[in-house]
């Protein structure tokens, strides 16, 4: 029996394998249970913060959603240009405020190790949604949770991360939740692009199978999911370096149909051009299915963290 | 029996009378209900999305009041700087998203037909809160239940509508439910901002009765609904063309005193200087009963596309 | 008996001293009552407007958390950036409007006065949550509340009140509720920033003890509670001023254990440097716990007012 009473959510490597399949049981539960009715009752009178430093559709929406369909209460913001920031207050200073109102916070904010500080703060859980070039460990575990539907096992997978290796916090968080099964993983990024040192020196100490290369078409060939990203703007200090790489990748439906038409496609999205539009209706597009498993995982993580379900 | 059940809510024109009759009468019967409770719980546990890419006060807070009104919840935002619309993401892609998160979709959007757009992609109904200067159909609905509400009946009304009937939504989609009611249509408009003649042309092809004229003092005297609008500046490419517009009519209530004491006064809402603020008292003055009713009249639309209700 | 139901919480000087003790008991009991269950039931269906036309953390998010931890909803918004009045809107407007959907309104708005012009027109109760430069009655109330909790009881306290008096309305509000009290009050600032005129006069009116001074040294030895406040960048008209003045007084954990290591140190929040961040560590530092009494302490006031609770 796993126990994640009280825990905070901050990291990808934080969770075991029996926790990590125990949060993939209940996200399915809930999905079972929301089948035949719009709301659970699990979490009724409970309130998250979700406060939202940065600019976010589907986290901040996905994690509210999850609060609704559990019963719970939202309080928060989405830009830090309506509080108190503007007049000079800390993060921790807000954290330790908002910890005072609510019974969880979920959070997003541009500077990396920011939801660890939170977390050493607060009281209520912290749930990381996204800490700058850092982690986003709730994507990490809807993305496992989404090979896991979409294939019916994660053990086996020949796993294609393509993009922004560099700066993706989804593609470092996800190595880290893939590490516990027998996965192949396959890095496609240009070279100013690619997965830091730190974690390829980390993937070789688990003993985690790894390459790494430039050229989509090969890796696309082989691959039982392809995770495509997005080439970030908001993370390049110079706007030429941008442009030069912005299209490095373009997935299109005749590459997927001609290459690979078995293949599970996924994305953290938003998406600007990295995946054509006329891949969506392939049956293996699950990158919006994928985003409402995010609510899912994310009502599991709220209701296990609260201690409603063991 | 009419059947809105999963339908969306777009264009002033889709509804038969009947189904305006009915949704008016659901309106009624909420307001009754409301009499003595705070709240109904047709929609508990359900969840709206209020997707406001322009500003609004009464479009955006009504949603949500009706929704929370029958029991419901909302996520969205209020403009779209704090989504990621901001990293380059598609309408398209924003909608799909959160399309796999809610039952109910309200939006407004600058752009002419995005609600469209969003309802063909979207299996959650999609109610157009107003594209850009296309429809506001909620908006023609509540000014409709509100002529009902003040009169007793619409049938043999005179309805004098005031102001920019050249880009205002409001009035092109109040044209498509007052052909269904044998009333009798006045437009008064400065010459640059005359109704579209695409839609005098389908009123003519109707054989609904109007007339046209740039004097609101004469029409004023006929009317028994006289319907303001506000001269929008954000329709406006050029701003010394709005300036020379702006203040085209200003209803005084020396006017209404001395023209037509019972005349019903509407107005969509907000005024600038349109209406002077002492016309406020008179027991005519209707406009903020109407902004009240659209409550009650999205109340309806949400029950009745839930199938909450028949 | 006090009797709060449909009242409007405009002013610090609005409350007798037996309405000022019922508010502090009833938010005893809802602190109480939350300690096994993480909601009430008071004001379920009810709905609250939550109108902020400038910046806020704590008082919004509080009044909304108060809100939701009695089983109630909220609308609003928290920059007027996203409304009608960048349509050019009245205040009046916008809350004749917002009266047409609402149980309750909280609001803050720059301009001095405001919130009464709102409770002018609304029928709903209007909870002002600073009006400028002017007052914050339930910052005031929590204040109150929180040296009531931190010492037992508020009769034979010596308060020091010190910052920003000139432009401080959570000073202002809150000598209007010390009045009630046997205290005595220590108004420490620098020149430029002294309690205004009219303030002191009034007291003196009312034969209430208290002095003025720039020392906060000796101020801090004789102190049961130290009330720190911000000197308020968005007050000043000069930056030069502002500059000058924003260290005036700067209270560190030295101070305290050496001057006075009993005293119960308040503040408002936001902080910029007023308090070193050492000093939040000490028993006596009790702000962040009275931001959570603003909690119970607005919980009280919606019950109250909603005649909920007598």
């Amino acid at each position: 029996m796993i126990n994640l009473q009280g825990k905070d959510i901050l990291h990808g490597a934080q969770f075991s394998r029996e926790e990590l399949e125990r949060i993939m049981d209940v996200a399915d539960m809930f999905r079972n249970q929301l089948e035949t009715r719009p709301s659970l009752d699990y979490l009724h009178g409970y309130i998250l913060a979700a406060l939202f430093f940065e600019p976010s559709t589907r986290t901040r929406l996905s994690f509210e959603t999850a609060m609704h369909r559990l019963g719970g209460s939202v309080v928060g913001f989405s830009s830090a240009e309506s509080t108190s920031v503007t007049k000079g207050e800390t993060l921790e200073d807000t954290i330790r405020t908002v910890d005072q109102y609510v019974d969880f916070i979920a959070m997003r904010h541009p500077a990396l190790g920011s939801a660890s500080r939170a977390a050493e703060i607060a009281k209520a859980p912290v749930l990381n949604g996204g800490d700058g070039a850092g982690q986003h460990p709730t994507q990490a575990l809807l993305d496992l949770y989404t090979v896991r539907s979409e294939r019916g096992q994660i053990d086996g997978t020949t796993l294609v991360l393509c993009g922004d290796l560099k700066n993706g916090r989804t593609v470092h968080s996800g190595v880290e939740v893939y590490k516990h099964y027998q996965v192949r993983l396959v890095f496609v990024a240009p070279e100013q692009l690619r997965m830091p040192a730190v974690i390829t020196a980390r993937l070789k100490s688990l003993g985690i199978q790894f390459e790494e290369t430039d050229d989509l078409t090969n890796a696309l060939k082989k691959a039982d999911v392809l995770y495509m990203t997005r080439i970030q703007k908001e993370r390049f200090t110079k706007a030429e370096d941008y442009e030069r790489l912005k299209d490095s990748y373009i997935l299109t439906r005749q590459m997927v149909e001609n290459l690979n038409p078995k293949v599970v496609t996924l994305h953290p999205l938003p998406r600007v051009n990295e995946i054509a539009t006329d891949v969506d209706t392939l049956p293996g597009a699950a990158y919006f299915r994928q985003a409402r498993n995010g609510v899912y995982i994310r009502m599991a993580l709220l209701a296990l963290i609260a201690g409603k379900i063991q």
